[in-house]
């Protein structure tokens, strides 16, 4: 008896009481964000067919795993990605040691605030400036970086922290994913070591949970102790067919559902909706110009294409429009 | 007041009511497999300070990350490792596809059960095997035929099933650390994708709590539907410096306390060790020739170095005897 109970862990009694503590909290509305349009009752309907013990659609706790792209689907992608404006700023606090920068590109395109010019070095410029960025320190040090910049960088049009401009409806979808036994993922084209610092607090969602790309990393000894120093050489890109693969190496997992919003997200949609059982397959259009911005198969950040777009309606996907979908867009507080 | 509802998870609930549980739990012996010696009130001693509010060493539940390795600590791992045995029987099993492995190595000597004939073959002889037996199917595919040989085949000593060869002591140690709000994670040299279709099951541990040595994938479509592709190309060993690497790409944060048996474990403890606050390194060391294996600095499988054994006893790193220390070693069912 002794032996038994030290065995067995008290998994049933705490799941009943996170039923029951769900239960109470869908009474109120889940979604008080989300106008009270088809597409917040498909999500509403799927989440509700497979949690419901008996449904033919139910889905053991274990399964309910939910992916979320992250730029444009949980947070704003422009004008550029958020990240590469912490790359930007960090040439700018590196300019001093780098006195060559003044007349190398794309260092001094970004010196003297021309984006164009950081464009039009192309993706060898790029890579150079994320190699320069992102590479060299320790992980500890890089984590520290990014978590001084994401808490006081602002927004060159809204002013708002970056954090600031996650949006709202995202968030209680997250929440009441959760609440309903859900386990979230971000499955991001961006630095996962870019993510993490603040994932946890902004979105609720772990170190663990965030799937993104990354560059090499390798293990030395400093003064006796181990460090992991950050390599400039990239390890792997979470984007497109790669998103498939950051999820069965991090996960293992097919997800029943998963969120995007953009060309990059297609074949994470089409990985899951392959899958045995209900799916809910969902992308985020940014129609909305006055709250957010409007873009689509012409941006370069954000592709939405209409073959994307053609594959949604074929496939039966959800596709969130902004601008009629959210009564909000950004948290009220800020 | 409905937002606001709405927006904040039941966290504070939930987590009030884990502590309970944990603490009723705790008041019967959490450990029944394990003889009251120093060891174990090591082990006990450390997760109460750990656990408890307002003690120094006090940690908050996200920051409770617990990583074992698999092969020796938490399953035995002689004569060879268990993976092996399922690569020589997937040989066996595609050999009347391939009448050249007749005289061809390390195929022959597989399949004339002359195991040291296969070791002859060297590491391009293994990793042929490997090529051989574990890519050109589909994920899904290789996840089936893991758990088809998994819950069939049996060890060529005990006849016992190799999942019968856990370590009882230690699924009480997983247990009893979850109990106390620890996540628990396998940071092993094994392949991830044959470790993941059982250790649910087995261990209580999650497809995506494992991390492990990885083939390369490719995402397709076959007849319209994507697959993931397993490609005889490694992508990552999680041995050594590895485990390292692979703590921080998969859990991205350090964990408080590592768990291993041989050198391979040495810069997961080292890693483990160099944070802030109370940490537990422990080794297994197989000392019991009766009950399972004894063998140290001159296996081949699993070694425990001197320089191992010196590091541990400088660092203060705790060391079970599985002789002294454990009173059972595997579950008493079997």
């Amino acid at each position: 008896m002794k032996s038994s109970m030290s065995r067995t862990p008290p998994t049933v009694a705490l799941s009943s009481i996170a039923a029951l503590t769900a239960s109470l909290w869908c009474a109120a509305d889940p979604l008080p964000s989300w106008n009270d349009t088809a597409t917040k009752r498909a999500i509403i309907t799927f989440v509700g067919k497979v949690t419901t013990p008996g449904s033919p659609d139910f889905m053991p706790v274990p399964e309910r795993i939910a992916t979320f792209d992250n730029d444009g689907t949980l947070w704003s992608e422009q004008p550029m990605y958020f990240q590469l404006f912490f790359a930007l700023d960090r040439v700018k606090a590196l300019a001093p040691q780098h006195p060559e920068w003044q007349t190398k590109e794309p260092f001094a395109s970004v010196l003297k605030g021309d984006l164009k010019g950081v464009a039009a070095s192309g993706v060898n410029g790029m890579l150079e400036m994320v190699a320069t960025t992102h590479a060299g320190m320790t992980t500890t040090e890089f984590e520290t970086l990014v978590g001084n910049w994401i808490a006081t960088a602002r927004h060159p049009k809204t002013g708002k922290l970056y954090t600031e401009m996650v949006f709202q409806p995202m968030l209680e979808l997250l929440a009441y994913l959760r609440a309903n036994g859900f386990k979230t993922f971000i499955v991001s084209g961006g630095g996962i070591e870019f993510m993490r610092p603040w994932t946890e607090k902004v979105y609720g969602i772990p170190p663990e949970q965030v799937v993104g790309s990354s560059i090499k990393t390798k293990f030395e000894l400093r003064d006796g102790k181990p460090v992991l120093r950050r390599l400039p050489e990239v390890e792997f890109i979470d984007d497109k067919d790669g998103k498939p693969l950051g999820i069965n190496s991090h996960i293992g997992r097919r997800p029943i559902a998963a969120f995007g919003n953009s060309d990059g997200d297609r074949q994470m949609l089409e990985w899951t909706q392959a899958g045995d059982g209900a799916r809910l397959m969902v992308l985020v259009q940014h129609d909305d110009a006055t709250r957010e911005y409007a873009y689509g198969a012409d941006s370069h950040i954000g592709t939405f294409s209409d073959a994307l777009g053609k594959e949604a309606t074929q496939q039966g996907w959800t596709v969130i429009s902004m601008k009629n979908d959210w009564a909000r867009i950004y948290p009220a507080s800020n």
